[in-house]
C-alpha cells in the first residue's frame, strides 16, 4: 500500500488516463459495510439465508462496490483535492464473496471550470463486468502529497 | 429500531410512497467508512488539516451518503427482496462531522417488469438539500418479513 497520497491535477489529465484497484471481497468488508451504512439484509450476512435466495450464496452490498469507485477516485485518480460533484451507476451483476473485483477508471472528458467525466468501470474476477458508471469530479488545481493517514485499529468479535 | 425488516412489494407500492431515515454523521461513521472503503483523505480524518481546506473542517465522504441512501432502499423502501438495479447521484453540499442528515425516498415512477424509480434525496439539520438523485430498482414480488441480523460487536481503538 502506498504511504503517500499524491494527486493528479486538472492540468497534467489527459483524456484516456487510467488507474486500476483491486479487492479482494471478504466478510469483514460485508460485516464493516452492514455497521456502516445501517443495511443488513440477510442476504449479506447469512450464509443459510442467501443460499435460499436467487443468489444461491451471499453477495456484497451494491454500494459497497460505490465505495472502492470514490476511494479510487479519492486516493487514485485524480486523488487528494478532488471534490466528487456526481456518480452515476449501473449494478450490472452481482459481486460475491470472495470475489476479486476490479476497479478501472478512465478519463473520458475533461470540461471546463475544472471539471473531469472519468468512467467507472469494475470487473470480477471472470472478467465480467459488475457495475458500469460515471463519476463527474472538480480536479485539483494544485498538487498535494500528503502521508497516508493511519486509522485506528478495527476490531470485530 | 426495528427489530424486524419488512418490505413493501410491487404491487402494494404507490407512486408518492416515502421512506425517511435520520442519521447524525459521527467521528466512528468517517473512520468505519474510512476503513471499508479505503478512502483515507485526511479531509474526512484529520482536523487540522481539513480546518485549513476549503471546507473549514471534516466532511463526510460523498459516498457515506449513498450508502445510507442504500440502506434505506435495502430496508426500508421497497426493504428486503430489493435488487439494486441504479443510482444516479448529485453531491450539491458537503456533509460535515457531527450534522443530522434525513434520507428522504420517493417513488417516483412504477415501471413495467417490478422496476421502479425512487427519488432520492438527502437533506441536513438546516434543510439544504445535500445530496439530490434517483434510484432504479427491482421491486420484490413476495413479502418478505426476517429478524434483523445482529452484527459482531465492533470495537475501534
Amino acid at each position: 500500500m502506498k504511504q503517500t497520497l499524491e494527486n493528479r491535477t486538472y492540468d497534467e489529465l489527459t483524456q484516456g488516463d487510467k488507474a486500476t484497484v483491486s479487492h479482494v471481497v471478504t466478510e469483514r468488508d460485508l460485516i464493516l459495510f452492514a455497521e456502516v451504512s445501517g443495511d443488513v439484509n440477510p442476504v449479506h450476512l447469512d450464509e443459510a439465508f442467501a443460499a435460499a435466495t436467487a443468489f444461491k450464496g451471499r453477495i456484497a452490498h451494491g454500494m459497497f462496490s460505490g465505495a472502492l469507485i470514490s476511494a479510487a477516485i479519492a486516493c487514485e485518480l485524480p486523488g487528494p483535492g478532488t471534490i466528487y460533484i456526481g456518480q452515476e451507476m449501473s449494478f450490472m451483476r452481482p459481486v460475491r464473496l470472495d470475489d476479486e473485483i476490479r476497479i478501472e477508471l478512465e478519463v473520458l472528458e475533461k470540461l471546463p471550470r475544472n471539471r473531469v467525466r472519468i468512467a467507472t468501470r469494475v470487473f470480477n474476477q471472470d472478467g465480467k463486468q459488475v457495475v458500469d458508471g460515471t463519476a463527474t469530479v472538480m480536479a485539483p488545481t494544485e498538487k498535494v502529497s500528503v502521508p497516508r493517514p493511519q486509522l485506528p485499529s478495527i476490531t470485530l468479535g
